[in-house]
């Protein structure tokens, strides 16, 4: 029998500590897992989306991950109407699934000034479109990318539980709430 | 300049069929990325909620993908207050994202006997463990997996809508619906 490869899974003070490892680790490396997370919100309609974002920063002090985006996605309009997300990590190599529930909090204009001026000219082009994202078009490149920082905003997910699921020769499967400082308890997968 | 790898985002009857395959080849190659979706659902309080699950059948003719579960797992309680869900595709090598609309029929008892039988033993053990999935339990290892038919569900996902992302040299954004015979429009990326 082998050493079983991840033993951060067995304890709960050690499976918290590689959560966060995880999601600052795609914060950092584009080719981690957290790097490209899915994020779940509820449209105005109550029904359930579900699309990749890239992950920009986590902080583990705090509890709290961002997002970045354009104002004019559809995203926005779900979070308005039901600010509550969950942002879901598949880690293959870890055999690790993180779901992160959180309220969240939408930054734009002043605010978020000094994260605009700190992102690649390149990459400001993610933000601001002609014309906004969604809309229909007759054909597929009928559309211009531009750089507006008046279209550009922080997603702040403020977590308030993680449930992570370790797949190994046996599961195993915690929940960490913000109430109850991290702590954790032990759920049946 | 190199020519374009992906010949099939370029048009809406290619790109369609490029979906079908993508989720056909999850069904039977365990490490295509569609083999792990993420399906997102709403809780009854209004919540989104997201976990990986494995894709166990698709069929374009249609238009439906199924997948197994346990009768008490917590997405069963989300899907009979609101029976809609999105499904979740992240494929890398075909840098291309599927967000898959459907509504969802709970299936079990009867009409899943034949599903059931055809499942090898060692897996049925997903279906069914004492306690329940999702409780609470004092050490993580305090519960045991059983085989119980009775636990057994396919969730059907009547597919209402494809988006379909594809990033290249150029983005290229379809939406697909079935109220349209699948023949698509383009959108803003």
């Amino acid at each position: 029998m082998n050493a079983d490869p991840h033993p951060w899974a067995c304890d709960l003070v050690p499976l918290y500590a590689e959560v966060w490892t995880r999601l600052t680790r795609g914060v950092h490396d584009r080719h981690a897992p957290a790097r490209h997370p899915t994020l779940a919100t509820v449209t105005p309609q109550g029904r359930p989306r579900a699309r990749t974002v890239v992950l920009r920063a986590a902080d583990k002090a705090t509890g709290t991950l961002d997002i970045h985006t354009d104002l004019r996605s559809s995203k926005i309009a779900d979070l308005r109407a039901t600010p509550f997300a969950e942002l879901h990590v598949w880690d293959t190599s870890a055999h690790l699934q993180l779901r992160i529930e959180a309220h969240v909090k939408i930054l734009s204009g002043e605010e978020v000034q000094a994260t605009w001026r700190a992102i690649p000219e390149a990459s400001r082009l993610s933000y601001g479109s002609d014309p906004a994202p969604g809309q229909s078009i007759a054909r597929s490149l009928d559309y211009t990318k531009t750089s507006d920082p008046d279209s550009f905003v922080v997603l702040r997910l403020v977590v308030d539980s993680v449930d992570a699921l370790h797949l190994g020769q046996n599961h195993r499967r915690a929940k960490f709430d913000r109430h109850d400082s991290w702590a954790g308890i032990w759920l049946v997968p």
